[in-house]
């Protein structure tokens, strides 16, 4: 009788040890790459600076993602490493800014840099991350060939060009001090801001790496977008609900930057008129004036209208349609160790405590 | 019997006309290539702040001495205006993100971007259009095939790489609070932070699409170090005395910023040491604890010292050591017009009023 269900302890080894295997070798190009010394002690200062993201312990699920896509298609993985290690810059480079532009205060477990460093200066090592991004995918010319590298530059192109405005939609709410958001509000912004650069495009480039046929490339932006989303959602509910010493940022995080996530929209479209002020009232302050009893009592409504529950089965849902598709749509890939760790690995997306 | 000096008034309105012809064109594809209309309407709004800057009134040097060297080279010019676009969609992302890191608040005549929109959302904005101005230089495989294309990119790495550098250097300096610095130092950064963005690259990609051989564009790096440094010494001078209708940016801006400029790192030098505990003091303070009174009288002492004259003295003996250097080692070029209006633009470089 044949297994349909996989004992998920080894499942959860295999996926954990990939994406090992898969950061140490995207490290080692990244590391090998970034600069580390400089004669001029400022610029030396700066190298010092562009390093301290990467240095931090991150999960590098964007680089296995491309790995695992490129050996599903029966690339050789050796040749896509590069590409690999360039959203792992891209990664880093984006959340330089987004701490500044949010506000955060902890990221990977450790202060964020303009905490350490001021906002000029780490405004400019962001900058520095992005063009070394740049100069990366640009190396991949020797790795291979020009037009495999146009069409990877294309494909960072068109991500840059969503996550901006994903970045854009996000921020304006804050300014705008809206809260008369639903799902689909936060669906497209989510798409934007998280599904292309952290599942459509590592998928697709390493597909195209894989020598993927255009129809297979084409495929995975929904398969991307279901991924994407429900990787988002649980990370606002890690955001509430996670471990600080594990998920490295600070917890409810996201209430003290007010920030709009599924469970707030949820929560603020469950529960009554008034609860629904008072929490509005909340979030919309800045976080040094909001008091830790405030931000708990939002936490608190959440747990009531079992918002936290109703985002993690969305997640889940989405999950499922993901892992479906993929099935039916990849089912003529022969590499059956590729297909099945693809499978784990974006379960591990939604059931990761971290 | 030759004349050796031109008539000033003909050459600065071939100058003026030169910049005004070229900016046209150079505006014609860049807002082609922006967008402009989303229906989303926070992401148009994005649009709508990505075009800010570059709506503003603006001199387009860069690209001017970008066709200029691809003429110079006999080049077809048509081929070089989407890279000189490039060099001011580049310019437009680097002010966006400086005005923030330098505290600034007038660009162009105009707030600067973070003063009407906040910092976080200006921080986007300059990388919504970093991103566009990889895009574009991306775009150049269509107007100049892979190979030249791919030579560009490199040029604009090695200048992303310069310029993120330079900006690091200006910042230490703000926050270690540093006034030990002499003329040295100030010319190391100005070469990373101005020189490589403003003229040295600006230069090379005219060229190279102009033709020129490897020889011919390494020559290239030298004279463009002169120009930048002429050129930003300038820009500090005329930020000092200039007319704020004319400059677009807030006159003694940057004693407000406290910036270790030529003229200051003069004054610091020739000034007794009481009053340069006097400058000191009042330049490390912060903008808004800063008195006008006060920054009249760093300015009076600059007078006083004649750090001004001798900064724009410094100026123009660059700038006849790089006219000299161009005369020579390009005298073999035949285009006659290009080499005139080359000269007449570098010495608008630092004649200039605004």
């Amino acid at each position: 009788m044949q297994k349909t269900e996989q004992d998920p302890a080894p499942t959860q080894y295999l996926v954990t040890k990939y994406l090992s295997d898969v950061k140490s070798r995207v490290d080692a190009c990244i590391f090998d790459f970034l600069p580390t010394a400089h004669e001029h002690p400022d610029v030396h200062k700066l190298y010092q600076m562009m390093l301290d993201y990467p240095r931090r312990a991150a999960k590098g699920l964007r680089p296995a993602l491309c790995m695992l896509m490129c050996e599903a298609f029966g690339g050789d993985t050796e040749r896509a490493v590069n590409t690999a290690a360039s959203l792992e810059l891209l990664q880093n480079w984006l959340l330089i800014h987004d701490d500044i532009e949010d506000g955060s205060e902890l990221r990977r477990g450790e202060p964020c840099l303009h905490r350490k460093h001021g906002i000029p200066m780490a405004i400019n090592v962001g900058d520095a991350l992005h063009c070394k991004m740049w100069e990366m995918l640009h190396r991949n010319t020797e790795i291979l060939g020009h037009e495999l590298t146009f069409r990877i530059l294309s494909e960072f192109i068109q991500l840059s060009n969503q996550v901006v405005e994903g970045q854009h939609i996000e921020l304006s709410w804050v300014n705008d001090n809206r809260w008369d958001l639903d799902e689909n509000d936060y669906l497209t912004m989510c798409i934007l801001k998280t599904a292309w650069y952290t599942c459509i495009t590592p998928c697709r480039v390493g597909a195209i790496i894989g020598g993927a046929s255009e129809t297979e490339i084409d495929g995975l932006v929904e398969l991307g977008k279901e991924i994407g989303i429900a990787f988002q959602i649980q990370d606002d509910v890690l955001n509430l609900i996670g471990d600080v010493g594990r998920y490295g940022k600070e917890i409810a995080g996201d209430i003290s930057e007010g920030k709009r996530t599924l469970v707030l929209i949820h929560l603020i479209d469950a529960c009554t008129p008034a609860e629904a002020q008072h929490v509005v009232d909340i979030m919309a302050r800045p976080r040094d004036e909001k008091t830790e009893a405030e931000v708990e009592s939002v936490l608190e409504l959440m747990q009531k209208y079992k918002s936290i529950t109703y985002a993690q089965q969305r997640s889940k849902d989405l999950l499922q349609q993901a892992a479906k598709r993929f099935s039916q749509n990849f089912a003529h890939l022969r590499d059956g160790r590729a297909k099945q760790l693809f499978l784990s690995l974006i379960h591990f997306f939604v059931e990761r405590e971290y």
